[in-house]
């Protein structure tokens, strides 16, 4: 009976927030949760899911070698698996995650962005909007009022980005929510 | 172009959190929201809406007077309003809110519980839901581990209270989270 | 595991259409359904639901006396319960459908609108916005090209019409989807 | 202020139905619409949008050659355009739809699957999900009574086909909705 579901939406929407919340409502139910991120964002330290309204988790870090099918396989008595950052998995940890939600019957929770700063589909999210049972969108603003479904990169000095790897962790860049039509008219 | 939303759901999903996290998210981008919460609730202290997981927002508060057209009428520079705890608004209060949405174009984001502890909406409710230009369910789970959509009131010894005012703010009665099934054939 | 969905829309946006569709998708997986329509909606027929872009099917007709339960209890190998005109129904009998769908384990799919033409809930309809586990929108537009959430009431002549009784079949009158904005700022 | 939708399901849930019916809410508004289907799917004839509840439309249809953005640009008095079989879009041309509907403001909706008989995600569902400014699920059912999400190929024997090419228009094969757990564990 157990369900995939991707919660997706633009940068800085509260996904993190969001994740701690239901993590909250399991525990306060007497129910465990197993919450995980992606080694590669280490902004806030290296398996930390952190809100940026304040609350902070600690988390396992998942990175391309994790079998989460091996790993679901495993756990005991776990209400909820919790999955921050889920645009960095690989199509393969979405399809165990999946078969792990289907087959062992426990819900897993993924919580990511759809698109890097060029609008170009994230390996991980490709297969979680492709497959995922139940697809949710949290949303945010763009700057000029309307819903932000953009990411666009910009650099220290404000300067939109145009050119790079799809991952870039925050720091020497910025990413900001943007609507469509910003992300393609605009000169931001 | 703005509209009315209700987000809603059982009790202890995570509303408050999530209002908390649309005005941060308003006030990152630079803008001013505008935040209320029912002057009946004085759990956290009166005027103050509190998440669970901590963070905590001041917020003016409503009781049946207030006229939320003439409110909004003089509204300069807000580009939101958030009202918590929306359950208690009155059917009029409702209409002004949504005529306020489209007529005088500021986004109106209500959050609330539908229905009470015996599954009776409250009026408040009842008009958000028939309104609201956008209807949007925050998901909180039954201790059986389904979905909760029903708010049964306990005593302080955890007795299910079947009888009594449709409203009793937390303290000497608590409210769960349950699914319509245990709700209706539980013993709990 | 069976739910009750409220599935509403403005007039006119396909509530029939969907609700054929679903007993269809039913049907050919080779189960069975069992159609209900307000006896006090004759357009068509009595016990007749009508898309109107065509196709058509018989359904048995419900009025105030009909309890839902027990006509739920009494079913053999109905897979799903369907229900066009749904503001139509009591409030206990969105009760006994909410209870028949939790404890006798049979989904059931209510179509139908929320406000009446002067922006009203309607009974049936406040008590499955507040109850149903799934509420859905099914989207009309406005004349303007908005979304149309409203249902005013016309004269033959097209002329808007502000006072009356909460029910009036369409033939001397009809109603048209309309936005908010038009319903409350329009001459219309 | 125009949008791109993406209404995914599983096969034969309705979305030619759904498809066919929004065109009817437009044109019973006054207003023209553009409808599109693969040039591929020549099911029911090349250019022929059919429901499978009866209702037909004839269509323009698309190949990998047409400009979706020179196309829109050219458009006189389309209130929205409207696009069937969509999984089969190119990536190119869902960012064409995607610019012309945030650039040259027409609403733009598409129906599709999101995944292939193996549970791979289609190229033009790939964008579509990871662009569209909504993404809403039109449901079907599995014939074990849950939620369809996959779409495994049979034989005409009912033989369950696990290689060949993504593509392969029914007739020598047939598709048929099933569930996640159906879809990995069954040996239908």
């Amino acid at each position: 009976m157990a369900k995939l579901y991707f919660r997706y939406s633009a940068m800085n929407a509260g996904k993190s927030t969001a994740l701690i919340q239901v993590a909250h409502n399991y525990e306060e139910n007497g129910r465990r949760v197993a919450l995980y991120t992606a080694a590669i964002d280490h902004r806030f330290g290296v398996g930390m899911i952190a809100s940026r309204i304040g609350p902070r988790r600690e988390a396992k870090t998942f990175d391309a070698a994790l079998d989460f099918f091996d790993e679901m396989s495993k756990m005991r008595d776990i209400a909820c698996v919790l999955i921050d950052e889920a645009q960095f998995l690989s199509p393969e940890q979405v399809r165990e995650l999946h078969r792990g939600a289907h087959l062992l019957n426990v819900p897993v929770i993924c919580y990511g962005i759809r698109t890097d700063f060029l609008g170009e589909p994230f390996p991980g999210s490709i297969y979680l909007l492709g497959l995922a049972d139940s697809v949710e969108e949290l949303k945010n603003i763009c700057s000029c009022g309307r819903k932000a479904t953009m990411n666009p990169r910009f650099d220290s000095a404000g300067k939109r980005i145009r050119t790079g790897e799809q991952v870039a962790i925050e720091g020497d860049v910025e990413y900001r929510p943007m609507c469509a039509r910003c992300f393609y008219g605009g000169d931001a």
